[in-house]
């Protein structure tokens, strides 16, 4: 089916293009007497917005989400929460160069062959833009399940990486500086190295690492939708993804299993985790934590050898306002995401046994 | 919802435990008038059933499918294809010792917190025996896009890489080997490890490559359901699973957009393909490929300390016929789980466009 | 789940509340490459909204649709279509003696008792106020099924009923009276009724018959999902309905098999269609036909026992605008319902043979 | 999509022709811990069978049904329930008459022109013994529902109606004869009747009043989901249904508002039950009660006129066992779906609110 629904209880439903005049979703599913606060909603926003700071793309949003339904008295109802969110900054003349021009590693191609027609200013609906609604989302979800802390942050960008486990790390930092990386020494080198990309009209990828503690034990629902396959399918949803891992990962493919198990303690946790928090698919109460890697933002400010849409011979060169480096406005979208797979969970494990 | 149904359109919905009198599923969404190769897909069980070669465990599986419905003279007719698969090998003894015990880096303890209550024999239904459900649904899917070629192989395990880039590879040969690694030279070390491996009672983990062919430009259903996000869940719900990438991956993020974009030829195919054959969710007709990550199986050979259910401490061997690597026998598995992902998007792909 | 979204490949999700500042929805799945007509959409929205004509409630609604997303230069693009109708005459104040009572035979009570929360103003989201929605994603599921004909009309209302045989009735009389009814002879009757029964402060109930014509052969998906049982289910959610029949329908329960059978002609079509266009769920290309029951609004203008929410006795009295009988506002809704089934369907229908 | 599934959470999706080797199907959602109750689910299915009585078809099926998983030591486990019923009274010689042959108001044509193949025996997937799934379905969600009683009873056949209020019946008295009409006065006058229709070669309809006790307030889960619309759907997807209707259902539609209205008592009763125990699509915790149409029986022991899958002239007369009345067998039918539906609304109920 048309894939713009995400999960199966607690479930969001989204539209929008990067240059119509609004986007915009429906949350369905959330349980009645939820108390919303609004500002809360409205910082995480904040968190994803364009322009918060030198090193990501200027482009001016005000990203304002206006809730439409749902809610009364500050309360959800248990009606479909609507919401919308204005596109105040698209400049469709900008992207007109784009009508014919199939720009590399975007999805204008393909797009184009899929449905036949295609919304060419901006990404249209393969646009970044949209994750502005799974942060209205997430953050719908993030108070719904709100003993839960989700902690994602940069972990690496390029070749430089994070290079303390995170059980050192100070979670509180990340929101100090503006690449989100949790150590101000590894940050600053980051920083200075995505200007300097800037600077070179390149753009470079990194990773984001989630941290997610306090999980009640007994979420996901195998065998099908593992509490792990449903992070790992929102992450891959996330725009430039390239790959999902969690607890010991592609390191974990290389042990043995007299090294990999984790051995229990008498109260049901586990000295090591390298399990990550699942078993089975299930949650078991250690942190969960798992990794993303993202490709660099194929828009470049330099001239590339492209094709049109009748298969000439073309060049392109990105114009206005584009992130060098996506991962730090990517944050606030990996936990969006994580948290609307555990409020799904939430809510559908309080019916799993009588 | 309870996760026992994979798929939107072209649905496989399963049950059964390892110990019980049978497993088995429904594919419900497969057109009619498909004519079934019946043995084709009983080659498949066997590539992924027990006591095949000498590296896997040896218990012994018949793994005959029998089909119950839903085909009629050798086609399908449209109506839901129930089938079965006997347990003809459980041997409920072996596992007793299991009753009160949590096996470490096993699900017994998840499932006991989450359901209240565990069939204890031999792992119940997060047995990796449930696979075999997968390998008949994904042999039918191989079936209805037969012109779609899935090519799975062992790309690792341990520390042992096949280090050659997939173009190099003869894929015919992933089947001469016990290993299912189409390089004789590496297979070879393979599955010397992993007969040393298993000599030392333990485990090893290992990788997956898969290489998909000759697919459609299309697929993948945005903004939530996109092809590599349904891939990565797929791959994540096989047991052992910790990690997903395709395209450039975990590489991808270490690089810059200059280095990473594929640049179009003229008819629409690409240079280079980093994007692993999907841009914005969608294949583009170029190869797709991906690597999973596979713990080593968790039992071992070896004595380990855990817990009892009532939290007293405790100590367990393991028993009995289990896979020192279980990367051999999911090579299959791999290929079933991407047929399904592929079959579901190839018929929803026929009614995108008017 | 929460049930806000109707449709399984075709599908509406809705939000909104009658006194909040907008409803609207969205329609995932419409097939790219639809060249909408807005009039003809705005058309529908005005056969349904309220203040047309004397015999209806007299607020004013604009009932003006915006369509925020899927669209590009009048084309569907494959993307989701969200619609946002602003809710122009909402008065709160009308509505705050609603508080703390409980309207009989409304669902105040229930929605109190269900979320333990409610919008008290004027039925909040199970006013028929959403039913504009429903119109809304019915009038562009008309324009992709354009050659199916779905002809509903006013069939009865209390006792006065249209006794013709639907073959002959002229259809473009339906929309040539205020009651939708298409015989003028009964319309004027029915008119002159409902008029006497607002005078009296009262409310009267009715039924629509719907004719769908020119239906290809092999819409529907037994067994769960059969065309009648989807229509049912849809005509079953329009507010105030309290009954679904198609082809004999509960006359059909009275008679012999010898009476009932439809004989077939040598090309395909049958003789009588008592079976009304439907067998084993599926359509066969003669002419679909139901009925359906509405019960009479439940807001009277006069005065009622009651309770409030503390369990005390009250009394009250419909007060402000409401319409004295629902059918013949209620027509194009059943129109837009039976093609929200129908479009379905016929998506669906093209992908269930290879 | 594919409709062989039923149900939201608690699911069930089926398989099976009448002449196969068996049918079956698959629970999901059910929680763990619920002690069943075997020899209940075998009652159910005594009730449904054929040859339980004179009034039935004389088919022999044992319609024992084998569970395959999902419960342990008499419990669920929360894993999906799988179970088959083995078809062992398939004679496949007594239909092959029916190969090329329609017969009128069955299925036949319907299946061949959607889904270009038919498995002509018996009926295949249309044929009513897939039913017996939906029973064995229906048995373990009463189980899961065991404080709401449901009573399902023959209330007309043909012409002969029971003509006392449902609250005047003793639902005891259901099972005490062959018709399932809790009156025996008019029992005996159904059952003459049957036998006479039955002696001369013909069929009758007739409908089925379907009464449901101690339902939990909040059940029902608006606006599409509404308790109602799936009960109606869930009743006209049983073989030969031609209507449904609850509460005042078509008689509501000839009434006023003043006459219609439920007024309440202090406790949130109501003096008056015209709603049928739902309002706004939400259990009110009134009795539900609701009536179903059934057609007559197509199966004829006339000749009758009819055409060949090549669009010829032929004829056709029943042969073998058929029922000559439909309803007394369905009425265990009514109760499994309305169980169906209930049991689904029960479970999401408990997270409409935090």
């Amino acid at each position: 089916m048309a894939g713009n629904t995400f999960g199966s209880f607690f479930k969001l439903t989204t539209f929008g293009e990067s240059h119509g005049n609004a986007i915009g979703g429906i949350i369905d599913g959330c349980p009645a007497g939820l108390i919303l606060n609004f500002d809360d909603i409205q910082k995480e926003m904040q968190r994803r917005k364009p322009g918060q700071s030198k090193i990501v793309t200027q482009r001016k949003e005000e990203d304002k989400v206006e809730f439409l339904s749902g809610i009364f008295e500050g309360k959800t109802t248990g009606a479909p929460i609507g919401f919308v969110i204005k596109n105040t900054n698209q400049k469709s003349k900008d992207y007109s160069h784009n009508k014919d021009v199939y720009r590399p590693s975007h999805a204008d191609y393909t797009y184009d062959k899929k449905y036949g027609i295609r919304d060419y200013r901006g990404g249209g609906r393969s646009s970044a833009r949209e994750t502005a609604n799974w942060v209205v989302g997430g953050a719908v979800a993030k108070q719904l399940i709100n003993d839960i802390n989700i902690y994602a942050f940069v972990s690496s960008v390029g070749d430089i990486f994070l290079d303390k486990p995170y059980q050192k790390l100070d979670f509180t930092k990340t929101e100090t500086n503006d690449v989100r990386c949790p150590d101000d020494a590894t940050a600053q080198k980051m920083e200075e190295y995505i200007k300097q990309i800037k600077k070179d009209g390149d753009t470079v990828g990194g990773t984001i690492t989630c941290v997610i503690k306090n999980v009640p034990v007994g979420l996901g629902e195998p065998v099908f939708d593992k509490l792990h396959a449903r992070l790992g399918q929102a992450m891959l949803t996330i725009n430039a993804v390239k790959g999902f891992e969690f607890g010991s990962g592609f390191c974990g493919a290389r042990m043995k299993g007299s090294e990999h198990n984790d051995i229990f303690q008498q109260n049901g946790t586990t000295n090591t985790n390298l399990s990550g928090g699942i078993q089975g698919g299930i949650s078991n109460g250690m942190d969960i934590y798992f990794r993303v890697a993202f490709k660099p933002v194929a828009t470049i400010m330099q001239k590339q050898d492209t094709i049109d849409s009748a298969g000439n011979k073309a060049e392109i060169q990105g114009k206005g306002r584009h992130d060098p480096c996506v991962v730090p406005r990517a944050v606030p979208i990996v936990e969006a995401m994580a948290a609307l797979v555990l409020a799904d969970f939430y809510l559908i494990h309080n019916i799993s046994k009588v």
